[in-house]
């Protein structure tokens, strides 16, 4: 088999909210088809990804960077041997080649949404959702048969603040969810206290049931104020806290702090997500990893990563991917991973899984149709059908 | 005064060279204009920039992303109190808007080609070179009538190895140089050493006229194995041993090694930055830091960096920026660094220093017309001109 081409097309999220750092409606994504030349029921197989939410399209470094080293490559550095298949270990490799060390940024979202569109491919040509594929090669077989998820939002509200994030809170557990998640640091410690205890209330008081997400802008001093603030609560976790590379402070934070921190959707490369286990202090009994795949070299990178986790005592069960799409959904569910982000409704159409997987009592299952089922997903295969 | 527009255009490099990591015949440059309505002599005000040698341009994260993030702001965030002038400072804080932390790459590099030639517009309206106005305003009016200076090369060559590298790194003595670098990694330790030695024979065996750099190549048994072979050479440094990235490396070769370590041309961030100093077990008394300000978010970050560390105990003394270009010349005499880098002939048009400015006993001085001056240096200046 052979690629035939590789397309980019930059598209807009349209998410007209913010968080505590910044404001996502001029947000874009690079979505990426990768056309083959296997024909199963008169269609080509094309596989599509894109980078995840929270960043920008790649636009140029796809395209005039990335997509020629693939197309001007020998057969032998992309396809398996017996050439039945694409290989996403050799297109990673392909695709780091020239590429300096360090400076893991918008060049891993770029590699990422390239290996998303890669494993859909691949899962097509073996005919299977990729949760299985991933499974039988990396996984003995074994996968999760629903996948826990969580309502990720509780933004801040111009007027109304504590009525209009009760309902919105309210509307994720009508949908299924059990857990929901909320922002915090868009306001005084005073206030957030007050949107803390307001949420509380939707989740019957149980702090198990309830994340807060600063998004990496508190410095040590705010974190350690929050934190103390926050502890009685015994919430689920205190996510990104500070700053993603600000290693020694994760470490003192943890050592003050004795609730669960979860942290790394912001570190895109295996070398900080290495700086943040080694550096950051977290404790593999309570904390949890929310690296995001196709930000962060894609999967054969999150493989390696997970492997240095495993050398180091942490269980795939601490990993819950960043992001709430598809492609990590299938992830989660083949590598047993401990969960996978929902933002019910925002970062659309990228967002969210298929049309009829509901959420039931917090848990989600992936799709059955082959590769990783955006075709299932009627407002997202709107747009990537025309991408070539 | 106002910017009028702002103009990003993709050059090659077109240098065929290699280094242990990567070739660089592919890479290319992002050279960006800021045209101004300042006049003088009938000649509009422009200053122009570009992002430094070792990585790709930027293009659409400078046109999409950031060029607008100026054009759309209100003129009380671009420009200083009166008016009279482009405001560096917000400039920086505008184009770090919408951004979420974490993930310095190709988006530092954009930020940086910008800062660059907001900085050559800042000089030409105040009509001084930027090393005078960076003195005037940041140095006590203190700067450097000369500034060290080093040729880096020490290339790798397919055929009679040893004697092209001598004609190489003696050709560089010949313009000027007293110090060369040469790399190493790019093959066996053996054949390494005799390229060593090959070069010491050049600068008349004195270890402390030479540098070698690996290119961030290393694990860290391959950098000790490395360090105990060549600790009795002497060197001037020891250069990029391990991935950036790799700090806990670092500290443990800091260590072993008992020579001076240069390294930082692949950190990218004030945040990257201070985990080398936090984690890495450099020593302020003989290593070297060379951040590249151009790939790092620009001067702006730089002098950020340089309070942090100054803080630390590390005088500016320590930092020899990575690139070899004009605008870190002016970095280096304005605020009294320790040196800066000069690749002699290849990364052109970009790399190197005004055309009447030789190097003499390796020292070299910045140019005297206001700004950065690129218009001193015509095969730049070519290129420079026709952007806008």
């Amino acid at each position: 088999m052979r690629i035939k081409k590789i397309v980019e097309k930059t598209v807009p999220f349209g998410s007209a909210i913010a968080n505590s750092y910044i404001n996502f409606n001029k947000m874009t994504s690079s979505a990426v088809a990768v056309v083959t030349d296997v024909v199963y029921e008169n269609k080509p197989v094309i596989g599509y990804g894109f980078n995840s939410v929270g960043r920008y399209a790649a636009t140029s470094i796809i395209q005039d960077r990335m997509i020629p080293k693939i197309m001007n490559a020998a057969p032998k550095d992309i396809y398996e041997e017996d050439e039945s298949n694409i290989d996403p270990f050799k297109i990673n490799k392909l695709l780091k080649k020239n590429e300096k060390p360090g400076g893991h940024g918008d060049r891993a979202h770029a590699v990422g949404a390239i290996d998303m569109a890669v494993w859909d491919a691949v899962a097509k040509i073996e005919q299977k959702p990729l949760y299985k594929l991933l499974a039988e090669r990396y996984n003995h077989d074994n996968y999760e048969k629903k996948v826990y998820t969580y309502g990720a939002g509780g933004y801040y509200y111009e007027s109304d603040n504590m009525n209009q994030l009760k309902d919105e809170l309210k509307s994720y557990l009508d949908k299924g969810f059990t857990d929901v998640k909320m922002k915090i640091g868009g306001a005084d410690l005073n206030i957030d206290l007050r949107r803390i205890e307001t949420a509380l209330e939707v989740v019957n008081g149980c702090g198990s049931r309830l994340m807060v997400d600063a998004n990496g802008r508190f410095d040590l001093k705010e974190a350690l104020d929050y934190g103390f603030a926050i502890k009685d609560f015994e919430l689920k976790w205190y996510e990104e806290p500070l700053d993603p590379l600000d290693f020694a402070s994760h470490q003192l934070l943890a050592e003050y702090y004795p609730g669960a921190i979860a942290t790394g959707e912001n570190l895109f490369s295996f070398e900080d997500a290495r700086n943040l286990l080694r550096h950051g202090g977290l404790r593999p009994d309570i904390d949890s990893i929310q690296l995001d795949p196709p930000l962060s070299y894609g999967l054969v990178e999150y493989m390696k990563i997970l492997k240095y986790m495993e050398s180091l005592g942490w269980s795939s069960k601490c990993c819950i991917p960043h992001g709430g799409n598809q492609f990590c959904l299938h992830i989660t569910a083949g590598l047993g991973l401990g969960g996978n982000e929902c933002y019910p409704g925002v970062f659309q159409p990228f967002g969210g899984f298929a049309d009829d997987l509901s959420i039931r009592e917090g848990y989600v299952i992936p799709t059955e149709i082959p590769g990783i089922g955006f075709e299932a997903k009627a407002n997202l295969w709107k747009i990537l059908r025309n991408i070539t």
